[in-house]
């Protein structure tokens, strides 16, 4: 039989500049140059951690279990925590937002209530679950460019005693606002409320206290600062907390305490596992400690991030968020004040040059978005930028410098 | 940044006897030849479907939507239905159990009352899922070794008129048991009642018309089959029936009228899709064409079963079901009735000689599983049987002839 594999114009393959020289005298598979993802995830990932894919794991399999326990460990001790000091990490099948939501469809007690800290799209996705669920819940907003409110949250919390759990997300990447978790920690651990923090796009690359800022539960997920690939989430959490939740579960596929069960058990997952996934991100784990852990990872993506304000604000771009509130993850752009500009043919152009980049999810401005997260380095920052000016060029756009 | 591959000894790549001679000559990841996977999945699968993970799509990119579309217009001709008569192809991130659970979370009525056949532990699962929904079902429960019965569901939806939805496995691989689909099926017609069909291990090799089964939804999976990895499952169903669902979904995540919704939207995924599992999907169904179709894969793992069953049952082994029941997908076997043997020690020597095995499910009955599903040929079941004969006289097992 002929298994030829297709070329995939559409992606990045091994796509770092520091990494590869996109030369052609090589095979294809071996050096193809791709486009690079700009996105909040999934993110161009190292050759090595999709090589890592190249094999069959049995899901039942001792050796793979014991991976799987490694992980997990691997996973406590990128949070700074212990399951000696009481935390547990658990993986979960699906996208990070199966994560998210299979905390509060197993957490939350019948007569449970969920106030929600939001400010974008991951908030108020936040909010869908609770409906979809039925769990009650009470929502404290600000606006898209504004961060939670710690005062806010208190006066909240000192009024209305049916509050048991505070949810909130650290990056909202709809934006690339970074809400302030430790202090709305401590108005969680004051209060005595659950907190949950969504961390989905900031885990591995902003540092995170977790005891400093009173976390419950912390979701993240493969595909995004780790630098894996999809297919799975994961939850670390206070096991106390986790083991007074026995029979709130809505969902079994998200039941996050049978999960748990299942991994303590006999260390395997429940139901299949995305075992290629997993073997990824145990290799994109073992990278992040090669470069020197969160802290470094976070380094480069400043440094991404830099590279590529600077060079937009040259370009005369206007970035929507004030700089104090403003992470390294991902950044929100207006559209430039001309009628020739169009984001779809912006954006093609772009992909045309190798560099994908993001829409806008913002409701009440129009922004484009570009990620600095993922095997990305500063020349994939500058020359990401270089293709932009080109591409305003192109579209003579008039940009206010 | 060094960032070298550690050897899998626990994995299996380009396993196939047939695609691959195992030497030692050419490079490491080119030619490892690890074990092989005799199970349920994930499976074995082809070399050039796990390259096909050598790629990072962007989720959003137009390009990976486009082959989304085409994944999805494949299942439904794999299926041998069409959009033009009423049919849809849903793709759910998640194991099978997500999808499974996502028909019963999203499809069944407040007030609906779910009819379930059941032989085995995935029928037993789909009983657990509506527990945790706080669905009303009712149970009809044949023996492990007892296909199910369509005259005693006929009987029940005469007597029960708040059933509203029956569900049944196809092939419950507790123990490789067929149950009556086309029986069933007329019955659920006859009664006008949504007729849901696990198709999990099925699909892609045993030929299923959906009209003749009279099925409203049937779940399978990326990584049974059709020989992809796993990361997603699939729901084929009937658009109309879907539609009327709405307002019904008591999970976000699992709402697969949410997602049919969204891939109509936009063409997306409404959350991160497990980008690397679909372009090995996309690779997989290529495959299978390749192959001949359904009907030719059909074909080998029926040969592979046979090859199988009679090397086993001339070595002494005995095999748990009725042929007339036993389907060729996975196959139980009784323990050996001779106190030397142990499974753990039995399984122990054959991972030892490259060959995983399944434990078994079997409430009733000591048994073992061995699939014969996958990237796997005849010659990998002559290897299997010869090396479960060697296995037995190591132990000093005494087998019956």
């Amino acid at each position: 039989m002929q298994n030829g594999i297709r070329p995939f114009t559409f992606c990045a393959m091994n796509t770092s500049a520091s990494e590869t020289e996109p030369t052609l005298s090589r095979t294809p598979l071996a050096t193809a140059r791709d486009k690079l993802l700009f996105t909040p995830g999934p993110l161009t990932t190292s050759l090595s951690v999709k090589q890592a894919m190249l094999h069959d794991a049995g899901s039942w399999h001792f050796e793979f279990n014991a991976l799987v326990a490694t992980v997990r460990d691997r996973l406590l001790k990128l949070a700074g925590v212990s399951r000696e000091a009481g935390w547990e990490a658990v993986l979960l099948q699906g996208s990070g937002t199966f994560g998210v939501e299979a905390v509060f469809q197993t957490c939350v007690p019948p007569e449970g209530k969920v106030a929600v800290l939001t400010n974008g799209a991951y908030g108020d996705r936040i909010v869908q679950m609770l409906k979809h669920a039925k769990i009650a819940h009470a929502v404290l907003r600000t606006t898209e460019d504004q961060p939670a409110d710690p005062a806010a949250l208190d006066a909240m919390l000192a009024s209305d005693k049916a509050v048991t759990h505070v949810a909130v997300v650290h990056c909202e990447t709809t934006t690339g606002i970074l809400n302030p978790i430790e202090a709305l920690g401590r108005v969680c651990r004051k209060h005595g409320r659950i907190n949950v923090v969504d961390a989905m796009s900031s885990f591995g690359a902003i540092p995170i206290d977790l005891e400093a800022c009173g976390v419950d539960y912390l979701i993240s997920s493969a595909n995004k600062c780790i630098e894996g690939v999809p297919g799975f989430s994961f939850v670390l959490c206070r096991r106390s907390v986790l083991l007074a939740c026995e029979g709130y579960a809505r969902s079994l596929s998200l039941d996050l305490l049978g999960q748990l069960k299942g991994l303590e058990k006999n260390g395997q997952f429940r139901y299949t596992p995305p075992t290629h996934s997993i073997l990824a991100f145990d290799q994109a784990l073992r990278e992040l400690d090669a470069e020197g852990g969160p802290a470094a990872r976070g380094a480069r993506y400043r440094r991404n991030h830099e590279v590529l304000i600077q060079g937009m604000q040259d370009l005369g771009f206007r970035i929507y968020l004030d700089p104090s509130v403003q992470s390294y993850i991902i950044t929100s752009f207006y559209f430039p004040d001309d009628p020739k500009f169009t984001f779809e043919s912006f954006y093609r152009r772009l992909s045309d040059k190798g560099f994908i980049i993001y829409p806008g999810k913002i409701s009440q401005a129009d922004t484009f978005r570009i990620g600095s997260i993922g095997r990305l380095f500063e020349a994939d920052m500058q020359a990401l930028v270089l293709a932009i000016g080109e591409t305003v060029k192109e579209m003579g756009i008039q940009l206010h410098k």
